[in-house]
């Protein structure tokens, strides 16, 4: 019989659950919602009924369960299993989540944050499953960021490696949520892109979206990658802003820690290949040519399934490795 | 009785050569030009001589080197222990330099760039000995790099990471040599530093060292940084510009792969501290604050040993972890 592992996506919204097999077989899959009011107790209780439910759906024996990954917002303390300070979980401040989870299925654990994961989603069965060496960003909200280097998640010194939205593409440019200017967030999120937008429109340039605007409904990202796709010039120059920003930073982590893969996951991403073929033709006018390695851009694969298939593909590395941490602790 | 490993680091003008004991202490060390008319056979006969006449001189037994490890300008070939196309040794193009030596000196081997080595030296006895995480900056007259992830270089896919000189701090900024746009090669390298000099110099910009221009002698990066310390405002400028230079990647760098150390290495870094705490003060200026984890911006503590001690580290490094390349591969 095959080994199989519990992934657990913890999201500000919804957690989603899995059982995941060690060939990356999604055997059983489930959502709940995060409930932030009921406090992280019990939301653990609730993952593990049912996690433990999908065991008996999946028809599986419980000991052919080795072991769980799970994957949280940051910033997290790894070492210890914990969230810090919190920004979209009320009450889960230095919550030990890695510990309480694990001793819950009675299962040794793994916890990364939610960009790592899905990064290992990606490189385990997803758009990466060839390469060794990769970086993806997590387009939304925010950017995320993660790199894996020879076969193995960066973490960096503090746990903090891999933040890729906050690479410096424009110096005295954008302010950043974060506090720094010229982040590559501040050119490339979801919310940056319609607020680049919006502000444009104030300064009175033209736009086919204009119409929106005037219904009173919110503009989306979407919106302007529709218009964009139709011709409009606004929507072109933004989302060239956009596509040129992460162009940059993949040049710079060509140089750092040279991925022969770059996978752009996450809700803008799904536009598609329209985004990926920009961003490499701004990437290839903007890289050297001393040589001729390639680099490929890819659009992530996994889709919603990302969270689980990475959170239980890092258990079975974990596990694999001998690194995972015993119940409890 | 101790292990001692050979260190060769080749460089465009000089062969620097020593014996390393295994706790880092250099036995004899040695220097001998490259004297590129004799070609790279001619080279490795007598650098060979040279490690077996450290080893009478050292006085210990042939047997006790267990090792040596290379370090030689790049682009390499890693894998097959290769030159590349060359930039300054004529007639080394394609040589292949690791099984030649190894066979000659009839010990296993290890080769790498000369900037990751001189990284791996200051990481294994220098200004990073007490780190697991850092990144280092070779500045003279182009800008190398290294990166120290978990204790080991990263190479990259291809074998060309690292190269933080050309990491992009300002689009659209100034031409770099590589072909790039606003490299931080093109704001930081002795060479830049002189030209951005003389360039302002040329608009009609006034400063203390228009005498030394005056008298046909060429200025120099370190008249710069003499006449900045002295309150020139041109060479402030210029040195600002640099000093941000540096910052603005090392901001980049913390954010992807997390360093806990900086360390500044190469000719320019011989002016000191004034240097890691300019860099430093720009580095907190644009900086995040979400965290407060220690960056330190160190000068490098090894000096010209630094690459002897690098290769002959590098190969104690792949002797332990069972990595070197057998004799004649």
């Amino acid at each position: 019989m095959n080994d199989a592992f519990w992934g657990i996506d913890i999201g500000g919204t919804n957690v989603k659950l899995g059982l995941v097999s060690g060939e990356g077989e999604i055997l059983a899959r489930g959502s709940i919602p995060t409930q932030l009011p009921d406090g992280p107790d019990v939301l653990v209780d609730r993952i593990s009924e049912v996690c433990r439910g999908q065991v008996e759906q999946a028809g599986i024996p419980l000991d052919q369960v080795r072991a769980l990954g799970i994957g949280c917002p940051g910033p997290l303390d790894l070492k210890n299993g914990k969230l810090l300070r919190t920004a979209n979980l009320t009450g889960y401040n230095f919550f030990p989540l890695r510990a309480k989870m694990s001793e819950k299925l009675q299962r040794p654990s793994v916890l990364d944050n939610d960009a790592n994961m899905i990064c290992w989603g990606e490189f385990w069965m997803g758009a990466g499953k060839d390469v060794s060496d990769m970086i993806l960003y997590t387009l939304g909200t925010g950017i995320g960021g993660a790199i894996v280097c020879e076969g193995e998640i960066v973490h960096g010194h503090f746990g903090n490696g891999g933040e890729l939205g906050h690479i410096i593409v424009h110096p005295d440019g954008r302010e950043c949520g974060c506090g720094q200017k010229g982040c590559l967030e501040a050119y490339a999120s979801a919310t940056q892109i319609v607020r680049r937008f919006t502000e444009a429109l104030a300064t009175g340039r033209d736009s086919s979206l204009k119409k929106i605007n005037a219904t009173g409904r919110k503009i989306t990202s979407k919106d302007v990658f529709t218009a964009g796709g139709q011709g409009d010039e606004l929507a072109m120059e933004i989302i060239d802003g956009m596509c040129r920003a992460l162009a940059l930073a993949s040049v710079s982590m060509r140089h750092a820690t040279e991925p022969e893969m770059v996978i752009l996951a996450g809700g803008v991403s799904k536009v598609g290949g329209v985004l990926t073929d920009r961003v490499k033709k701004f990437y290839d006018q903007t890289m050297w040519k001393l040589n001729d390695d390639p680099m490929e851009f890819a659009i992530a694969k996994l889709g919603d399934d990302a969270g689980i298939v990475g959170t239980a593909g890092a258990a079975l590395h974990a596990w694999q490795k001998d690194q995972l941490y015993p119940v409890g602790q």
